[in-house]
């Protein structure tokens, strides 16, 4: 079985891994459409010796294909995901316009698969910071039952796209030459800054990054009382998000326990070996598919507590990855067509 | 009335901010006696027209002196303090030799101004971090009684002395022109990454660094049921640390009084405007007095919970500033000579 698989939003830093990761991951697609805006359109994007020319998003793009993960943003999503879903086109979506709809799961697969069989034609892909905070939580909710995640987070330019991993590397470079700082994507420099925004900010001082850690990860968990207590900051790193959390649980925590559940969890590796120098770091963590946690150790700042710190890459757990391993999941299932 | 002033590592980072702060801030000295190790006795040591030559410190270097600002490392300080104690040069110590030490007062003047005018010889700076946290928090302590400190750091390169700050300048360098990143400073490239390592490991997995802020904290507030959590991170900033926390207190916040604690404490400035993009960052507060607190927000993950985010330089106030700030209080009290 091989599938006509789309991608909408081909041409950002999220849809370039998706490209890369359909190929090193040999997912079974016979055709590949790229679609983008009208900007985007006759260009040609290129993996190995292959390479499309991409195509501007219309109302019958989707009408051939079986799949197509979208990553073009909340509005792009909200305008096609219902045309595809018409035209009995499989979305896997990126952006948050569904994640929260009671209708759409919400789905990592190491997580929540069987959600992701419920589908009604869109399957929601959760925020990067999530995922990856997720990877390392479940492992111990499962074991000990989360009840508070109280959150900082380290989060590359990367996940605002490539014009921020290109304005980073503007402002080193201007750095470097003696030249003046310019900046356009980020309000404010990001070079030897730390900027503790991300996303838009609501009325109570929260940004929406923040509040995307409690809503969905309630969701994921289906842990409606889940307390959750986020600072999101964005971080002069190019890949790979890290997250600093303390954390509380119904049953005590046994740290034998707590370590064998990490290590024991598909796509979760456990660095943890201070004395040898050894902790998650977003330079070890980038372009590959384990997340990984280290820094463990008991608190009692908050009852049965436990401290420690995640590192994933957020184009690809954190977005490009776990779409795919969606889609794979869908069709080990034969749930594609 | 003038003063004899030594300043014990005068070649550090803190060192060169001491000899910049003294004369900024007109403190009254008469002679400034620059000390430092056989390796940099000699050197030239200048600001602006005035220049010093670098002494070795001696057992008698202490002897003419009224007041010595250590900046030398622990092993210095508990070589020479005692010495200096002896001759009756008070010391003012930035290592952490004697900041646990029940005889030595650990300062904020700020905060425990009277604990200073107490001292036998010695009174010790607390930790970067500490001080910075600490004056975000202690405004709100006065007012809600502080409970729980749930703390995430993001410290400058500078915190480790001048061969780190000119370390991450190299890896960008180098980065920029193409060439090797190399390391010797940190165990890990720190230009584009995170480090959750600052100071050493204890056998239980935390740093030295994260217990200071539990330890100092209880003992410059005089709380010896404080809780503290707290994960320490290098990240690639220039200067000055910013310290992610969510607290607990005693009685219920009132945010519009939250917020004027901070507004109306000296040396601590509210900047929480995040619809206009405002929240302390460490390029705002880096050379400057205060520190800064924003993104206030209540929360609910612990009993009377607030997060908030703070900023300050931590070569001035999480050493240099807060040493001399010391010394003009005991000036300013006559307890000098």
């Amino acid at each position: 079985m091989t599938y006509k698989v789309g991608i909408l939003g081909a041409t950002g830093a999220v849809g370039q891994e998706i490209i890369r990761l359909l190929h090193e991951r040999q997912f079974p697609f016979s055709e590949l459409k790229l679609l983008a805006s009208s900007r985007s359109a006759g260009k040609v994007q290129s993996y190995g010796d292959q390479s499309w020319t991409i195509e501007e998003t219309k109302e019958d793009s989707f009408k051939e294909l079986d799949i197509c993960i979208f990553s073009a943003g909340g509005s792009q999503s909200e305008m096609y995901a219902p045309v595809a879903q018409k035209h009995g086109c499989i979305v896997i979506d990126n952006s948050s316009a569904f994640r929260m709809d009671p209708n759409v799961p919400l789905v990592i697969p190491e997580i929540n698969p069987k959600a992701a069989l419920g589908h009604k034609g869109i399957i929601a892909n959760p925020n990067c910071s999530t995922a990856i905070t997720l990877m390392g939580l479940y492992p111990l909710h499962k074991m000990f039952g989360l009840k508070t995640v109280i959150a900082s987070t380290y989060q590359a330019v990367s996940g605002s796209g490539a014009e921020a991993l290109q304005e980073l590397k503007d402002q080193l470079n201007a750095w470097s030459n003696g030249q003046t700082i310019e900046k356009n994507v980020y309000p404010h420099q990001i070079a030897f800054n730390v900027i503790p925004h991300v996303d838009r900010f609501d009325s109570e001082g929260h940004t929406r990054e923040e509040l995307k850690l409690l809503n969905e990860s309630r969701k994921i968990l289906q842990l409606d009382d889940l307390a959750v207590a986020c600072t999101c900051v964005r971080v002069p790193v190019f890949r790979a998000h890290s997250i600093s959390v303390t954390a509380s649980f119904e049953n005590e925590i046994d740290m034998v326990s707590a370590r064998k559940a990490i290590q024991d969890f598909p796509n979760v590796e456990l660095v943890d070996d201070p004395d040898n120098l050894k902790y998650p770091m977003p330079i070890n963590y980038s372009e590959v598919v384990p997340c990984a946690v280290g820094r463990m150790r008991k608190t009692n700042v908050i009852k049965n507590g436990l401290s420690l710190w995640i590192t994933g890459d957020q184009l690809w757990k954190g977005a490009a990855l776990n779409a795919i391993q969606i889609a794979e999941l869908l069709h080990e299932e034969g749930a594609i067509r």
